[in-house]
């Protein structure tokens, strides 16, 4: 228990240190909101800075560390998934999708400016992505192939695909492999991006270590969204920062409405297990990677 | 003005060529209907396929014959670039921006679909140009810049700014720079784009070829924003394929707004003409390129 303590304060302090580093990266990054057009800026930088619990940033810093890249060459890589993820979320708040007015303890961007700006905030961040990501130093042809995993990741085979199955799925009961299909497509993707990226900043990588990787990743997503189900299920508003109780009452499937807490609790457990199993082989089994694993199971918002 | 005909009648020949190889080329990127999620993909397809003038790709195309790349290596940016293009009238169209419901003579993609789905079509169509164009073959330094330069057009120093500036612009008179500043990067920036990523589908271009191809492309991109402002206010509706006068009707500042029609096509007349000394020293005169901005001046819709 001691050890658990004591691994859980270091991971504390090193994912506050990067969550500064990333949130200082994205305000370098981001155009200045004195830009022309200043209005845009200045949404993008509302809708980017100053919040989330950058799990996808910190997933990428934790590869990069697994197979020993230094923060600063994973930092294009990290801007770039949540970058990406700060889209998603912008879209996915306006009236058309779920029409929520709270994001990160705020006004969601729409609500804060105006529906045509998110629009715009949202495809002009994911533009970002892809801009941050080419500008970045590091081997061409990885580079390349960084850039393709990402696209591949956001697109109608991956993140937006996942909306889209989510859409489709409202009102509608899903089976679990129905709902695990929604989830490895709508976070998954993404998750698994951000840790391939992460540890592709430092050059091309070995079947093996790729292989783990991308376990681990698709552990870690599912496990994330069983986890964000009972949290959501179980947690008032002002603790999450975002709507609760909301999938639910959208008629949303989420595990709870397949399993109860108790069992989705197990299952995210057994889901860290598999991911601590598949990172094991890697430097310190897995770092920080492994802390990222046992922190998802241990939040509580 | 019997060589004008013969001209234009290669011009014409060379063009529908080349809309069939980036229809064929689309509908070989573009998901199929039937990959989950269906509905998505389908809406992808209805979105892309099937229509339009298809300037950008043609300006890839002869961008890259201007300077010796076959036409089978363009057609990665060739693609890349109309994706982008259709992602922006996609989302264009929205009711939370232009709310139109004629495109390309259909109906607009939230029409025929719904408007969750049309900004999802916008968003993967978005990931997918950068997908095209980060899987082909190529020297991977100059790959990573054509992603970096589409970006940057896409985003929101480039198009999305343009349409946050055009937002912002409605009801309100802009003066002739102001106006420009809009076109520059609501049309400009891509076209551009395309350009260069047409020639650059080859591998990396001298300093002097490269500045004449953006001389030209900006010229080309004010000239062809010109000419739809003059044929927005003197065509029908029927033969433009979209809804005519729409930007007069909505308070849009428009070149009419600055000037008289003959104006107008005065000024888009000197453009072209600057295009064309642009391209003079590249083989055939700029060839096809030169071709293209001739044709903008002369086109009816």
């Amino acid at each position: 228990m001691a050890a658990v303590v004591v691994i859980m304060a270091d991971f504390a302090a090193w994912s506050r240190a990067l969550r500064t580093r990333i949130e200082t990266a994205l305000d370098r990054v981001l155009p200045a909101g004195t830009l022309a057009p200043e209005r845009l800026h200045a949404a993008m930088r509302y809708a980017a800075l100053g919040g989330g619990k950058r799990i996808r940033p910190l997933l990428a810093f934790a590869a990069g560390e697994a197979v020993g890249v230094p923060a600063e060459r994973v930092e294009p890589a990290a801007c770039a998934v949540e970058l990406i993820h700060v889209y998603s979320l912008t879209h996915d708040d306006l009236p058309c999708m779920d029409d929520d007015d709270l994001r990160r303890g705020k006004p969601t961007c729409h609500v804060q400016f105006d529906e045509a700006t998110a629009m715009l905030v949202g495809d002009a961040l994911q533009s970002l992505a892809f801009e941050v990501l080419a500008m970045a130093d590091g081997e061409p042809e990885t580079r390349v192939e960084m850039l393709r995993l990402l696209a591949r990741a956001a697109g109608s085979r991956g993140m937006a695909g996942g909306q889209a199955v989510d859409l489709a799925a409202t009102g509608r009961n899903l089976d679990l492999a129905e709902l695990e299909f929604m989830h490895i497509h709508k976070t998954g993707a993404l998750i698994e991006a951000a840790v391939l990226l992460g540890a592709l900043s430092g050059g091309p990588l070995a079947a093996s270590a790729r292989a783990g990787l991308e376990h681990y990743a698709r552990c870690v997503g599912l496990a994330f969204q069983v986890m964000d189900d009972v949290l959501d299920a179980e947690t008032d508003t002002a603790t999450l920062g975002k709507t609760a109780g909301k999938d639910a009452a959208q008629g949303k499937a989420t595990y709870l409405t397949l399993m109860s807490a108790r069992d989705a609790r197990a299952y995210a457990g057994e889901l860290v297990e598999d991911a601590l199993a598949a990172v094991a082989p890697f430097a310190a089994a897995g770092g920080h990677l492994a802390d990222i694993a046992r922190f998802i199971v241990e939040r509580r918002y």
